[in-house]
């Protein structure tokens, strides 16, 4: 089948001067449209989500297994196609952002995995209704045997302003991200099926625990429940459970005995 | 900037020959990767969703301006960077689909929005975490006088297959998406800020509602609220309200007095 020519539209302009500087969240950055396509840009504003896809030009194409960044040594690679790594036949980058403004042909985003000089091949709204999968499951993001608690922290913030938007940081919000973290920690897979939450009453936890965790009223992972005036919310698992509790402005842990 | 080469890696195999064929929401459909790519699937399996870039050589790439698909003729054209039309510099398809099952090198996929023969040039997993993003706002696609009737409930069904998974449909999935469906043709905009649903307890409603509205209880627009027991869910605007209740297997809308 024939080559496939691309003109770059644009170019990312970030603070990193190589993949491995990225952060692997992203950073604040621009992105500047070319002037022979600004007319394309017309309508942007509306979106308050942006895909945005770059060409990694620095990025091996030979290679068609790899190892997850970060990941342990000894865990094995992956096809490349099951991965979100730069590694790849075509190596495109895909990433959604938050559009924080348009100056002129420049588009502010809140934050890209891009490094600089990274040239954009194209831009498409975010689409709720292709794009937001509630339903979706696979790999995910939370093995703590990848993450430092500092990274969890920042990787499940990221979550929750894709959940709940920039809105101000609320105390729920950040006890909720905290109360994640430390049951990641305690090796909680809070993604798993059989992994359930309760909440006393329904509010932006709701929100925030769908956008992490998949857990919602649909797949009867998530519920309201009477607690204690003090619990925050209630995690279990076929094995175990726990209370988490806010004392002194961070989360604790108390273990419960397991369901029945 | 210097032109970006890519190879096919696969490529789409559909019942539609022509873009126009094409239905608006997709159609089943298999992806055929390329022998020289197959170890790059290794791992997807564990991917219940997967994004497929592909390239649609047919779509014209000098527009820089369009107007979306079956919209008024007297509806201005927009930047083609703000919408999903396949007409633009690079024409790159971006879809999310689910993984049915694998064949050796074959992907079966539940729908797909590519014509019969579109070279695809990359596949990556959902990813919940960077790709789930409930607080999105923009253009959406419950555009009345875009739609017909039927269209729109198949627009709704692809929107609740992607809260609720393929689950077994049940009635209150079907009653829910119905409702909506006829909310959207009194001119209900039911993704608006200022639209409001209630619904008497908390169980899949959440999720679809979620999925197809984004009205959360993080954003205070859906609430749990005492109801009528033949009530399925109210919903209301600043100027109008309605309760929803289904009687003899459809959904019937009882306009109320606008909230006070």
């Amino acid at each position: 089948m024939a080559p496939i020519s691309l003109n770059p539209i644009g170019i990312a302009h970030s603070p990193f001067h190589t993949s491995h500087e990225v952060p692997r969240h992203g950073a604040p950055a621009t992105i500047e449209i070319f002037p022979a396509y600004r007319n394309a840009l017309d309508g942007i504003d509306s979106c308050s989500h942006i895909w945005i896809i770059g060409f990694f030009h620095n990025a091996a194409r030979d290679l068609l297994q790899a190892r997850p960044r970060k990941s342990s040594p000894s865990s094995p690679p992956r096809g490349v196609f099951s991965m979100r790594s730069p590694v790849r036949p075509n190596p495109l980058g895909l990433t959604c952002a938050r559009l924080l403004e348009r100056q002129g042909s420049t588009l502010l985003l809140d934050r890209l995995d891009f490094q600089d000089k990274t040239p954009v091949v194209d831009i498409k709204p975010y689409s709720p209704g292709w794009d937001l999968i509630l339903s979706a499951s696979g790999i995910h993001r939370y093995d703590p045997s990848r993450y430092s608690e500092e990274e969890l922290l920042l990787a499940l913030q990221h979550d929750a302003a894709n959940a709940l938007g920039p809105s101000h940081p609320s105390p729920a919000r950040s006890a909720i991200i905290q109360a994640l973290a430390s049951l990641i920690l305690h090796h909680v897979d809070i993604r798993s099926p059989s992994t359930h939450f309760a909440i006393p009453i329904p509010d932006e936890r709701v929100d925030l625990l769908m956008g992490s965790t998949a857990a919602s009223f649909g797949n009867q992972r998530l519920h309201i429940l009477s607690l204690p005036d003090s619990v925050l919310l209630r995690s279990w698992t076929p094995r175990i459970a726990f209370d988490v509790s806010i004392c002194s402005g961070s989360p604790q842990l108390l273990p419960l005995s397991p369901p029945g």
